[in-house]
Order: structure tokens, then C-alpha cells, then sequence
């Protein structure tokens, strides 16, 4: 049984890693694009390439696990992780649909901060997973889950800053309301991030 | 044992059952409403009516959950299942309560699509529910599911065209906010409906 | 064993007790500062004090947990039952936050009420919580539960009023978008109150 195991183990492992590196590659791919000016068409329809790899990477991870008689940690804590993270994903290219959709041509100083947050999140998470397979790296996987608790308070700063000044200088209703629903997304993404920290820390919880 | 414990389990999906069908009765009854023009009174206490059978049922299942000792899964599996059920009514009747409260006196094109899709949504979750009581239909549980989920990408694209229209069209900024929430609600209710159908994969991935 | 056990066991309900306490002193202070008028520095300052205070609480409770090797209930739902009730504080703190944001200066009677039903239903929070550890008080548990769920109800009501009666007369679009955010802030409150009683009563279900 246990040669067998082993690498239905790291399976598990395996596709979380990917789908944590998936979702840090589009959070990087979307900060380059932000900082280049307008969101084309061709950045929503890549992002909408991140999230369809990661919804295959989801299913997979749930396939898997429907085939899978014993798991490393308790089946419904890989559900949750691989669903939460993907909830995490859908909620960056929501920033991006949003803008597209609001026709917003470009970003402003309130949603770089935010989006340079979401991609520091996104790595920390990343990191966190990668040590999660190896019980005596629990204190790096909390400390990484600690940077993403961080940066969900500083999304919360950003998002008072964003919000004062928005109701200050902006005197179209229509356009309050646009950028008042980016940056709620975007803080919204940084509350998923703290969420998928929580799931991690679960599990650190079950099992330290 | 094993012969009360028979009519035990089958209450559960019984309850199950019972707080699904009401569901979708309500999903179906408000779409034929909308399609009459006007939100009036009546249609605003009948949903009301759906809420509070689809209450007591949600508290007959947690009551008899509290009293029975063996149940078919687990305690906190039927918890959320009846629960979650319980969220997806209260969306629907949400949409039907804005727009009273908003004063909409009619529906327009992409509402009807929303409501089109939840009515399919919560036929596709009876029908989920009423297999699940049985292990060898698991498939055709997952496939219901599936569907679900399909739905709920649905919900997305009208969300998008809905408030593309909405930008572009409604020069009035309380209508703006009226009807953008009426979308937002009606396009969570299809959220909703796949965090249930993800509760009840959930239950598959454990029983599977 | 047993007599190491107990002060362990009392130790989370002590912890749980705090956070329950510090909960509903945040919401006390609260409404008696918004009855004397303007949200001053002052009022926001000492709410984020209250804030960190439960995040303490919080953090030690996850804490104990990872070093506590048996539990008197389940690891996950301590786990839950301190999030959610952090959950809980950091929403109150919102409107509070929101109101100082908005530069809204005084409450209105809709708020008031809201508020109100708020401190009710912390305190009703905290009497469930005092008498969770005691297994013979389960009944007087789900009756606090009941009464959180009853102003969960409320809030649904004094919502559809204050939102109805700001559309009526409100005609600043500005005003529309901040006052409705800010009572829906509050009856949000009031659904995560509703949602750290569900989580009470889960572990009664698990336990009953």
C-alpha cells in the first residue's frame, strides 16, 4: 500500500501547486498589462485563459479525488482548498471584466496599490502551498498565510484611501459607482486570499 | 436496527425533496408572474408564502437531526445542505422583493433571461436531490450539477450584457443603481445554486 | 488524564466568553456614540481597539489550538466559531468606519434601529456562547439562537423601510449610493450575527 500511495499523495500536492502558480501568473500578467495602460481585449480574453486553466485544474483536482480511496489530508479540505482558490482566480478577472465592461481606459494610483497587493498575496500563497506537503515547514506555511492576512489589512487601508478620495473628487454618479465596484473587487480579492489563508490554516489546525 | 433506521434515512431526502420542489415552485411561479407585467401585491405575499414553507422545512430537517442518532450522511453535510437550500429561496424571493421595493413595474429582456435560467437551475437541483438518495445514480447527480454550474456561467454572460446595456442606455443615475442591483441578486441566486450543487458534490466526494 | 483535561476544556469557552463579551461591548459603545451624534476620531479610534482586541482573542484561541491535543468540540468549529465571531466585529466596525468615510454626520432613525438591533442581538450572542459549555443548557443555547435569528428578521424589515423611504425622498445620487450602503453594512451585521448562530447551532447538532 505504500509505494502506492506515495504518489497519489503528491498528486494532490502536485495540482494545488499548479493551480496556486496559475493564479500568481495571472495576478503578475495583470499588474504588467494595468501598468501598460488600457485593458484590450486581448488582456481580458488571456485572463480568461487563466481562469479556464484553473477550472480544469479544479476539476481535475476533484476528479482525482473521487478516485482516490486514501488522500494526505481530509477530502473535504481538498475540496475546499482547490474551490476556494478558484473563487480566488475568478475574483482577479473580475477586476479585469469590470473594467472592460465599465469602459474604464485606465488604472489610477488606488488600483495599482491594490493590484500590487493581490500579486504579493498571490505569491505568498503560492509559497504556502508549495511547503504545505511537508509537515516540518508548518512554521513557514503560517508565516506565508500571516503576509496574506497582511496585505488583506492593507487592502482594506487602499480601499478607505480609494473610496475618500473617489466621493471627494469625483462628482458623476455614474462614475462613482463604476470605480467605487473596481475597488470593492479588488479589496473583495484580497478577502478571498485571507479566506484560502483561513483554509490552509485549517488544515494546519487538523493536522499540527 | 436496520429496520427503523430504513424510514430514518429516507426522511432526510424526503425533507430534501420537499424543500427542492418548493424551490423550484417558487423559481417557477415568479418567472410566470414577471412575464404578466407587474410585481404587485399578491405576488410579493406569495413568494413571502414560499419563504415560509421553505423555513419550516429547513427547521424540520435540523429538528430531526437533533433527535436522530444515525444518520445516511453526515450530521454536518444535511446541516448545510438544508441551509444552503434555505439562502437560495431567500435570493430568489430578494429579486422579487427589489423590485417592489424599487417600484420596477416591469421586467425587461435580460431579467427574463436571469429568470429563465434560475427557473432551469432549480429544476436541475430537484432533480439532483432526488437521485442522491440512491448510490448507483451518483452520475446522474454530477450531471445535474454540471448543469447547475453551466447556468451559473449563463448568469454571468447576461450579468454582462445586462450591465453593458445598463452603462450605455440609462442616463439616470438612481436607475442605474436600482436596476444593477436587481441583476446582481438575480445573477447570486444562480451563484447560490452552485454553492449548493458544490454542498452536494461535496457529499459525493465523500460517499464516492 | 481527566484532571488536566478540564482547565483545557474550560479554556476555549473562557476564550470564546472574551471574544462573545468584547463583541457586544463593541456594539453597546457603539450605539451610545452614535445617539450623542457625529462619529468623531474618537469614536472610530476606540472601535479599532476593539477590533484589535478581538483579533487577539482570536489569534489565541487558533493558538490553543495547536497546542491543545483534545478538544471539547471539534477542531473545525473552533476554528469557525472564532472567525466567524471576528467576522462579526469587523462588520460593526464597517458601519462605523463607512459613517466617518462618508462624512455622514449624525444617524438617522433608520440606523437606530438598526443599531439597536444589533446590541440585542451581540447580547444575545453572548448569552448563547456563556452557555454552550454546559450541556444540560442546550435548550436556553438554541433559544438564544432563535432570538438572533428574530433580529435577523428585523433587519430584513427596517432594510426594506430605510431603503424604500431613502429612494422616496432622497434625490442626491451620492447620498443614495452612501446611506444604502451603509444600512446594508448594517443588516449585514445582522446576517453574520445570523451566521455565527448557525455555527452554534451545528455544533449542538454534532453534540445533541
Amino acid at each position: 500500500m505504500g509505494i502506492n500511495l506515495i504518489p497519489k499523495e503528491l498528486k494532490f500536492f502536485d495540482f494545488f501547486i499548479m493551480e496556486a502558480e496559475n493564479i500568481a501568473k495571472a495576478a503578475e500578467y495583470f499588474k504588467c498589462s494595468l501598468k501598460k495602460g488600457t485593458i484590450a481585449d486581448d488582456v481580458v480574453k488571456k485572463m480568461k485563459d487563466f481562469e479556464h486553466e484553473g477550472d480544469t485544474l479544479c476539476h481535475e483536482i476533484v476528479d482525482s479525488l473521487n478516485k482516490t480511496f486514501i488522500t494526505p489530508i481530509d477530502r473535504e479540505d481538498i475540496f475546499d482548498l482547490a474551490n476556494t482558490m478558484d473563487d480566488l482566480l475568478d475574483l482577479i478577472n473580475a477586476v479585469a471584466t469590470r473594467m472592460k465592461l465599465y469602459k474604464l481606459d485606465s488604472s489610477d494610483e488606488y488600483l495599482e496599490q491594490f493590484v500590487d497587493a493581490i500579486e504579493q498575496s498571490t505569491h505568498a500563497l503560492s509559497n504556502a502551498i508549495k511547503h504545505m506537503h511537508d509537515t516540518k515547514r508548518m512554521r513557514r506555511v503560517q508565516e506565508y498565510c500571516i503576509e496574506i492576512n497582511r496585505l488583506e489589512n492593507i487592502g482594506d487601508q487602499i480601499r478607505e484611501k480609494a473610496i475618500g478620495h473617489l466621493f471627494e473628487y469625483e462628482k458623476d454618479p455614474i462614475m462613482v459607482i463604476k470605480w467605487k465596484e473596481v475597488y470593492e473587487v479588488a479589496e473583495g480579492t484580497l478577502d478571498v486570499a485571507e479566506h484560502v489563508a483561513k483554509v490552509i490554516e485549517g488544515i494546519l489546525v487538523k493536522h499540527g
